[in-house]
């Protein structure tokens, strides 16, 4: 079950006005499904990405890179489930194109402006008819309080909606952030994450809106993990709409600040509640690395941690066995580590220094500790000033029941 | 259940003339368990070592480093299972010392001459008392023919014991090559398994042995991983104890490729032994990566596939939800790989190609193949000549268990 982490409370995901959502069933792997999304978006809305670095990306990847280079104005997001069309050649990309076609039919707008997304099983062919017989009933479906609904309908292996708000003045006036996301497995981003998607009403150049995602997604959704392994459709997507009035210049106007902070406050929620409802999740782990020489070193030790199976199983059995922790540690990378100057806590509990465990270490402190359902890992590598964070889950029997079953 | 493993037969392992092998318990961890294990070699034996590049190794690993820089002839190998030393700082090094020190004492010798080995709980003081004041009934025990009982000596969370012998022949006489191992978790050698140990009747001298040692460690426990945890203690030592009358001088010596091939037998027997009995196995994974530059890529792609905790429970569920290999090989670093070079195989079935699935791949095929308790993955960058072979082993629910109750 996800870890303190419940879907957004019906009106707690503010409409951002100019922008509309709507859903339908397209039976795209499944009947009786809520799988297609559709978002409009007004005219002189801006929209950054960022997307995996999977060399076997999928074709919507392909296709919302090109679009995006090319400049022409967004003016729709499609998304469905069901089928990642991954690993699908040639023959993906013009499935995806045909589906971006049919919905700029819809909209008047070229194909170039409708930018698709897809989650599910990879290397299948997309099954396209379908996709594009269900556009109008999402079309029909159009509206701006439907973020809740959204954020339902692109969910695989979630269990729960992932979505957020949050409001701050700029000028005076108020200005909205809203964000979606989806992911639960395959959940090791590299640039961004499965999907997700936030947006505000601010206006916001694009060159600024792409710098502050490419800023943000490095503080959130690439320092979440599951299990180690990058998916093939990783997007996330920020669109500023610029229906609120707010016009935010430069990384120097006055607004700026309080954007961001919203921004990421909302995509660091996102990016956590992949980790709170990952796969079988039972734990949410933070993972501090503090006292590195580099912030590569500081991720490479957190991420050691975060992807050992050993220390995963350890935290799901609510077992201090925390020598898997040093061993992780150790094999990180930092090829010239003192394993002298690290310190290790578990919470407030100091575990390990001087390269062996603490004198004072009781166990029965951190055998509590390790109960929790949060819990907060800290490294201090001693050997300089850079610091990173890492979030993750534990590893359970429902991991591996999900991952077994999934296709079934 | 190990996948086609089973313990030595009783007399499989051929002794080697002149180390004499003793068992004992010394309930280092729990009662009434064979835990200790000394190795006692003859006059102008040499030995070679290589061990675990995890930073923060054991206590005993920084001894054999020391013992085996210092030259001196090495007449003793003790082991112990139930308490790795490992993350024990100073006064883990003082307690090996000492176990190194009794040895020592009864067999005449400096206690540089005793190399120590332990596996178990890292981060635990290890019980030096219970150790030393076993070391008598290990001696008292002390034969040529106890191979096997000593392949089951240092098992852990193992199932069966691990050895194997190959003799051969060189001048007309007889060379013997035997060994054994142990390890089934927190295993991802770097330079090493967790323990094995390969002995030969065979005279070598030191460089040689260290140098064969080197390049068949790189071919054998090298490209083995259960979990990717990399262990605190990995150790591979090659003994040989010259008392066959057979010189192998150098690398052009007629007898060099016959004993290197028999020594590579055993090592990489022993290596897929460990994923055969990896923790929780239920198939044996064979991934051969060809076609590409340069062996480094070759092994980045084995080893994404072979860590990706998707890829292993769909192998544990006999599901051919092959995108996940795909996603594997995109995420595996290679930055410019063209994903249409690239051929995948699940056995003889060609899965993918130019980008996407072989139009002519038929699920039913590689569904039986996934069913079998061994398989072969194949991947073909298309873009050189290196190739690379890794072996792992799936992971099921009762991984999961054994890890989560380790301690208990």
């Amino acid at each position: 079950m996800p870890v303190n982490l419940t879907a957004p409370a019906s009106g707690s995901l503010k409409p951002i006005k100019g922008i509309q959502l709507g859903i339908a069933e397209a039976g795209v792997r499944k009947a009786n499904r809520k799988d297609l999304l559709v978002m409009t978006l007004p005219e002189g809305a801006q929209v950054a990405g960022v997307f995996t670095q999977n060399r076997f990306c999928a074709a919507p990847v392909i296709l919302c890179r090109e679009f995006l280079a090319a400049g022409e104005p967004i003016r729709a997001l499609v998304v469905n489930t069901g089928n990642a069309n991954a690993g699908t050649g040639v023959d993906g990309l013009a499935r995806a194109r045909q589906v971006c076609a049919a919905l700029g039919e819809h909209l008047h707008c070229a194909s170039e402006q409708v930018l698709p997304f897809s989650t599910g099983v990879i290397m299948e062919s997309l099954p396209v008819e379908r996709i594009v017989d269900s556009l109008p009933a999402a079309l029909v479906d159009l509206s701006e309080a439907h973020w809740e609904k959204a954020a339902e309908a692109i969910m695989t292996t979630d269990i729960v909606a992932k979505g957020l708000s949050r409001q701050c003045e700029i000028d005076g006036k108020t200005v909205t952030v809203t964000g979606i996301a989806k992911g639960s497995g395959m959940i090791h981003p590299n640039m961004a994450t499965m999907l997700g998607y936030v947006a505000t009403d601010a206006a916001v150049p694009a060159g600024l809106l792409q710098g502050m995602l490419k800023e943000i997604s490095n503080v959130s959704f690439n320092r979440v993990t599951v299990d180690g392994d990058t998916s093939t459709n990783d997007s996330f997507i920020l669109i500023a709409a610029g229906t609120s009035g707010v016009v935010v210049e430069s990384a120097q106007a006055a607004g700026y600040a309080a954007l961001y902070a919203a921004v990421r406050e909302v995509a660091v929620f996102l990016a956590q509640a992949l980790a709170r409802d990952g796969e079988g999740a039972t734990k949410f782990v933070t993972i501090e690395v503090s006292g590195g020489r580099d912030a590569e070193e500081c991720l490479k030790v957190g991420k050691a941690i975060a992807h050992s199976p050993l220390i995963k199983t350890a935290l799901f059995a609510s077992d201090p066995n925390l020598g898997r922790l040093l061993a992780a540690i150790g094999y990180a990378g930092i090829a010239d580590l003192d394993v002298n100057t690290v310190r290790l806590w578990l919470g407030s509990v100091l575990v390990a220094e001087n390269g062996g465990r603490n004198p004072a270490y009781v166990e029965a402190e951190a055998a509590a500790i390790m109960k929790e359902a949060e819990i907060i890992i800290r490294v201090d590598l001693g050997r300089g000033n850079a610091s990173e964070t890492v979030w993750t889950c534990d590893f359970s029997y429902d991991y591996v029941k999900i991952n077994a079953e999934y296709r079934s």
